[in-house]
């Protein structure tokens, strides 16, 4: 078996482990179910999902979706709140176009999701980050800045975040929404592992307070049905719902996935996404007791990090002078792979970090991954 | 018969003769066609299409659509020149991220298409336009204003343009390219409605010149299978292609849009979109004639037009002294509505233009527009 699974974006030497990669294996692709859901959705007589779609996307779908997070978040989400999208990359890049010149500041977390950094450095936008610890942003780190800046806004990953695995307490939750509705600053929340708990519930998503502060939720199918489908939402306002929708390009070309979304339609309503995603939750939930319990016997002690309650992660910090990139090269020769900190700084920083992930792997190659990982670390500490 | 088909985009009243739509019927889009297509790429094994995609498409899909487009144009096509996008919108949307900063000056004719001119202004562009005759773009006005001007780019509807429904003459398009080849400005074509040809075959489309000067050229399925599949290409040089895929947003999401291509590769590969041109362009062609005869019986002889040789549109000319938004009231009242000229006038010229389309209703409902909006203009003539 190639463990690389021949991916497009996967181009790897055929005996590597890349443990930095945070996309699901290509068996948890739930290319069966989609079968059928396209069958379902496309012997319809209706075809107005062919057509330029409704521009914050189709009202059926938006309804199916409504109900389905109604059923996973504490409070009822109401179709018009929903406003679907690309993904939340793209959502990300849309919201720099409509919120963000060039040269403005934006605050994100240190760390944060290295592309969207990238995303908002083809941008030109000047980064001011705050940092995070175990329980997410340190919202008065936060309070502290906005006396001085005037960001255009504000890009947290409150839950499962990428990659510092940590989740933004409820208190904090609370903390924040108070900070920039006082300040009025935009609030965009990526919330793509809200859903892959392996433990309990985390605290609501911040779509949960779209009423009491500027503030616009990112969800997405990437993680929860398959990446390939170029589809997710923003949970917001209605009054932003309004703004995004009068932007050019949607009157230009339509709601952003109409066809996808009609398919996916069929996905929830046949039950598909419920199962997919209790499939997924064991799946990974298993995967980290094997991979952390081989971290912990493979990695030297100084090599210190904490176990996943949800999402992709796992970010393993070491000694203070340790710039984790100085190995790497020793690590690909070794066949093993991560992400280093650096990555998910925008000043660089965290050179002491690495993110690890267990979607891609099955359990045995994350064991022997753990393995060599741990060789080499070992060999770069002494 | 609701004559307007409640489609996503369309809220109109039930009799209401809009004439300025430009999108297909919704019988014209091929459902059976994307439900045979769906099943036969679903039932692969392989699921790599669910997966993030190639950062410049699904490798097999730009095979499959570079033997298409060999097949359809004068010159070979490789798949190494092709870019998947998210059909023209986004493609637009994407180069202006990559391409331009707010402030800069972009080119675009006069008139152009109404929604690119929403995108360019989302981004705060400042635009400038070059003359359209009969010919096309006036290229030895473009010649002059490069004189003293440094564009960004240069945004052209070559064939079968929207609204003028001209198409750049072959001298004019080798005068284009060698103006801009010599100014290293990017050209980029908008080819649309390239495929919509009702007569003879329209001059290579601008693609055939990426080698000669810096030039992205855009084509779609919107118009020759279906809007809501937001699915198009670049056909470009393989050195503007790398620059592309190395941005943020293409490296976080992944290629544009891997499942739909995945899908519309199967409807090539079973010979479904070549056969759909066809019958696209058998129908258009009976609704031009049968438009074109009724307009000229009910417009008065100061309403001028040519009859179009390709694409969606007819651009009706009247007397200079005329301003057709003055009686779009008026016209609403009767049941029948256009697009006024200046909307595809940066600069809110063209007022004594107005444009129509075939594409959206049969030919007894254009028949009875005809009539319709020759009472109307008729009356504010006199």
């Amino acid at each position: 078996m190639d463990i690389n699974q021949t991916l497009p974006q996967v181009d790897l030497p055929p005996n590597m482990i890349h443990l930095g990669l945070g996309q699901p294996s290509n068996h948890l692709l739930p290319i069966k179910e989609l079968e059928k859901a396209a069958a379902h959705c496309l012997s319809k007589e209706n075809s107005f999902f062919l057509a330029y779609g409704e521009e914050r996307g189709n009202a059926n779908f938006r309804q199916t979706l409504a109900e389905f997070l109604t059923g996973q978040y504490p409070n009822p989400v109401d179709p018009g709140q929903l406003m679907i999208t690309n993904g939340n990359s793209q959502a990300l890049d849309f919201i720099c176009t409509l919120f963000a010149r060039p040269g403005d500041t934006v605050l994100v977390e240190e760390p944060s999701y290295f592309l969207a950094l990238r995303i908002f450095a083809d941008r030109k936008l000047n980064l001011v980050s705050i940092p995070v610890d175990d329980n997410g942003m340190v919202t008065d780190v936060l309070k502290k800045k906005l006396e001085t800046l005037k960001p255009s806004f504000l890009y947290i990953i409150p839950t499962y975040h990428n990659p510092a695995s940590v989740t933004l307490s409820f208190k904090r939750r609370q903390d924040l929404v108070k900070i920039c509705a006082q300040k009025d600053l935009l609030v965009v929340a990526d919330e793509v592992y809200h859903f892959l708990n392996y433990t309990d519930d985390p605290p609501p998503p911040m779509g949960n307070w779209i009423d009491k502060c500027p503030l616009i939720s990112l969800g997405s199918f990437s993680k929860i049905l398959a990446p390939g489908l170029r589809l997710g939402w923003m949970h917001t306002s209605p009054d932003l719902i309004k703004k995004m929708t009068m932007s050019g390009l949607i009157d230009s070309g339509g709601g952003f996935n109409p066809f996808t979304s009609e398919i996916v339609n069929s996905v929830i309503s046949l039950g598909f996404l419920k199962a997919n995603i209790q499939r997924l939750k064991n799946v990974y939930h298993q995967r980290i007791k094997i991979f952390c319990d081989q971290l912990r016997i493979h990695l030297p002690d100084q090599a210190v990090f904490k176990v996943p309650q949800g999402g992709y992660f796992i970010w393993v910090r070491l000694p203070d002078n340790i710039d984790t990139k100085s190995f790497r090269k020793a690590a690909q020769k070794q066949n093993v792979d991560f992400h280093p900190g650096a990555l998910f700084s925008h000043k660089k920083g965290l050179k002491n970090y690495m993110r690890l992930s267990f979607a891609f792997y099955d359990e045995e190659v994350l064991a022997e991954g753990a393995r060599r990982l741990g060789k080499v670390i070992s060999e770069n500490l002494s």
